[in-house]
């Protein structure tokens, strides 16, 4: 850790200089407070590209919900819980050169959680309302003279994976959409490996089946051609 | 770790030769591929009452829901996500001369989980509706015959601690409620102190705060004492 520290700390790269924010995770909405609704995301994705991110110079914002991976070294850390919370710190860590939403945000949250446990009493099931949580990749992608330079986005699908992809980023207005198939029979959710489709105006491009690391470097080396064209 | 595998394979005590059911963690009951509810364990202290049954001779079936809990060594661990998943696993354990229900269970499982994921569109708001989960210390404690002859659960409060938990004693059957206040401000769920009621027919004892190590020890051997009499 202390050589990984140092390393960090003396990489001088195509990133360094640029200030990029990195979420990852997945975000928990209380129910009350013994209960939640969380995303299924181990935040390895998301933390092994802040991490690819530093070791090519980058300072890096690294704004991570609740996850048991070990924070990556030489970024700053910025623990959440909800998603209002995490676009708070998103907000405050900006402007930034580029911003990586690789969190698994909770669209909704529960309206009006409880403040104390909810019984189950006579059989009785209890009803949630939710209500509409804020769309961080959008309000960044569309919020003009702050905008980073590159924004991009994550698509986590089940179904139709190009064609969803390719319609949120239009949708949020976001460069580039890292798209892949979480269904459970791929073994990506929680697994080593990942297969990604990078989205962007020119298209869908199709990357191999690799571990995570190796998926974080190239996307990191993507991020600095971007940004030098910049 | 091998010299604590070690201790417990030697260990002569007080429990050798009896079996323990112990329960622990959250469970998880799924909304779709990427969604959950989640109830608030870290696992702590059903592990730290497992690992302290294995040392006073005790054959322990650990049953645990997802947990970053380090497994208890020497413990047969079995592995479960659901509240349904918890309920099977328990049932296949018995029978048993204990079982310590420490795990969080979710009462409610979403009725008709989805297999793919729940997209957000329109501003439309998607509705869940629950069914309750099989209530597992209710059915082992009024399961007749193959129940164990001591069947302690865990409540976990935000109001009316002492109340709730020794209405809950009477409804469910069991011998035991072991009740703690878990509202936010106690710092007790997630942290490393308890501090613990013990609720039974003898009324309510309350115990010092102390480590989760250290109450599960004085639990431990308050089973022990409560088997050898059996």
């Amino acid at each position: 850790e202390i050589v990984t520290a140092i390393e960090n700390q003396l990489a001088e790269g195509p990133l360094t200089g640029r200030r990029i924010i990195v979420t990852s995770g997945p975000t928990h909405e209380p129910i009350d407070p013994v209960r939640y609704i969380a995303n299924r995301s181990s935040g390895a994705q998301g933390t092994a590209i802040a991490r690819a991110l530093s070791m090519l110079g980058a300072e890096v914002v690294f704004v991570t919900g609740p996850a048991d991976e070990p924070r990556p070294e030489g970024a700053h850390v910025v623990e959440v819980e909800t998603a209002k919370e995490m676009k708070d710190a998103v907000d405050a860590a900006l402007p930034a050169d580029a911003a990586i939403f690789a969190a698994a945000v909770a669209d909704w949250h529960v309206d009006g959680a409880s403040d104390s446990k909810i019984k189950k009493q006579d059989g009785k099931i209890p009803s949630l309302s939710f209500a509409e949580n804020p769309d961080i990749l959008a309000s960044v992608s569309q919020s003009g003279k702050e905008r980073p330079a590159l924004v991009v986005g994550f698509a986590a699908e089940t179904d139709d994976v190009i064609e969803n992809a390719t319609r949120k980023r239009v949708r949020k207005g976001c460069d580039w959409i890292v798209a892949n198939d979480v269904s459970p029979e791929t073994g990506i959710m929680g697994g080593r490996e990942n297969a990604v489709v990078l989205i962007s105006d020119a298209g869908a491009e199709h990357w191999p089946r690799m571990e995570k690391d190796a998926v974080a470097r190239q996307l990191a080396e993507r991020i600095a051609a971007a940004l030098e064209n910049n």
